[in-house]
């Protein structure tokens, strides 16, 4: 059986200095727990911070790359998946992962990947997401959302779900 | 020089029937200035009512199609765009367009496609949304969203855009 | 009942003198046949010649472009598809048109387009290919693939298929 | 540094007794090399065999799969990109390959991975196709096409490479 794969979502550099961290906990969380992490694969931001936090604690680290090539690729990847098709690439992070984490603010990216996400039915965990947000993405999601308010607790949700 | 193109996004057979007369209304308004108008396509909600609108308002009608195949096509597209990708065409209707309208409430699939005309810089109008939804989508976008409350007020702001 | 779409492929920058006099017939027969032309719609080689030859015989273009933006669209295109995903969108290209005609040499680009189109079963004429390729070609698409060896004869072709 | 990846490239449902053998021993060769195996991920012909192969000889297998789920995906499977794209998905496979391999007679689909893969530059090996092919194959891609008459001859042609 194949090993689950958890995708984690988040902007590349502007993301903030609580939002890299804490994508360095879940990656490191995810590879403790023998799952797969998936990634935007570049590096920078949340896609680096997670993929580095997996890999360090023996994990494996799949990207999904938006160009032609491996150029921008994080340096701590297992696996490059190399698209050639830009933010097209968004719906393939999604229906490739058995559960989505959005790390951090929603910028318009991340937000494109929950969306796509709900569309396909998959659970989605937003971690550090403000009154606003919850309250609009509950309406839309209804029970495939949840929301969590430090690394940890994603990691227990997604241990409730499998 | 080409013509603007309006993408119309909303649901499909989840559509309310204010939404369907709504997009009715935002085809013939597109049709009457001049524009070309785009959608998903499908024979159903609001891609299907845009498309007829426009089409009887003697407009052009340009369909974005989901499957392999045009089967599930609206009758009133004058060009049908066969992706055989499924949503991952979204993004295509959204970098195509020149404005995105979004009609009505936004169910998951509509959301993406906001999502992603903001990440590729696009303005985007939207009908008919709750006070929630506005807080948060002007929180992502900023200047480039905007808010209406009839088809007539969709049609103005886009006359002031171009 | 929507026109019929002949998408006409062929080389950009290394389509030869020869190849862009043909492109340029093939656009204004498809035309003057009422029939709309599709191409990888960019301002250069056959793409371009086909687009001017059908514009200027009063025929409407569609250009199906492989970046996130229209810098180096072809002049003549009625409608531009925009579509992200570089070398990917051939196979909108093929899905899209009733029938494949590919104009001159074939590089590789050119060949994924003809093969991608009969794995979808749509009809392909080959204009100006030699022995080889026919014999080749042939072998793989039997009755759907056909061979020309002039603009004219290619439109008496298309019109022996609708 | 990231492990090489070889794309095996055949036939589903159509391919031979012959090319399901040669196929296993690909997959067998190239995990006795330590290289990742990827092909096209479905359960049958081709795709299952160079997957079954690779796993019984403890290599790595990444499966770049056609639909919105993993229905159909061979049980052979590590990783399972799922990409709701139809054959669209062909083009991430020769992206993602160092290397790509076409297992026995070209079918539609296998050409255009071979056209694509030529298209960017990727060296292309055909195990086992007729002199009618090789000729027109030579003439498209010139020092990226080689041939082969055996899985082992294969393997030999990848090894110098890297």
């Amino acid at each position: 059986m194949r090993k689950k794969i958890i995708g984690v979502m988040g902007s590349g550099r502007h993301a903030s200095a609580q939002e890299v961290v804490w994508a360095e906990e879940l990656g490191k969380g995810v590879a403790q727990n023998g799952w797969y992490v998936l990634s935007g694969g570049r590096n920078s931001g949340v896609m680096d911070a997670v993929s580095k936090g997996a890999k360090e604690a023996g994990g494996f680290v799949i990207g999904i790359l938006p160009r032609q090539d491996d150029e921008n690729a994080s340096d701590f990847l297992d696996v490059a998946i190399i698209t050639g098709m830009g933010s097209v690439r968004n719906n393939i992070n999604v229906l490739t992962s058995d559960v989505i984490v959005a790390c951090g603010h929603l910028a318009a990216g991340t937000l494109s990947e929950v969306a796509l996400a709900l569309k396909a039915k998959k659970p989605v965990i937003l971690l550090g997401v403000d009154e606003d947000a919850k309250e609009f993405l509950h309406k839309i999601g209804g029970d495939l959302v949840s929301f969590a308010d430090s690394p940890q607790e994603v990691i227990e949700k997604i241990r409730v779900l499998f």
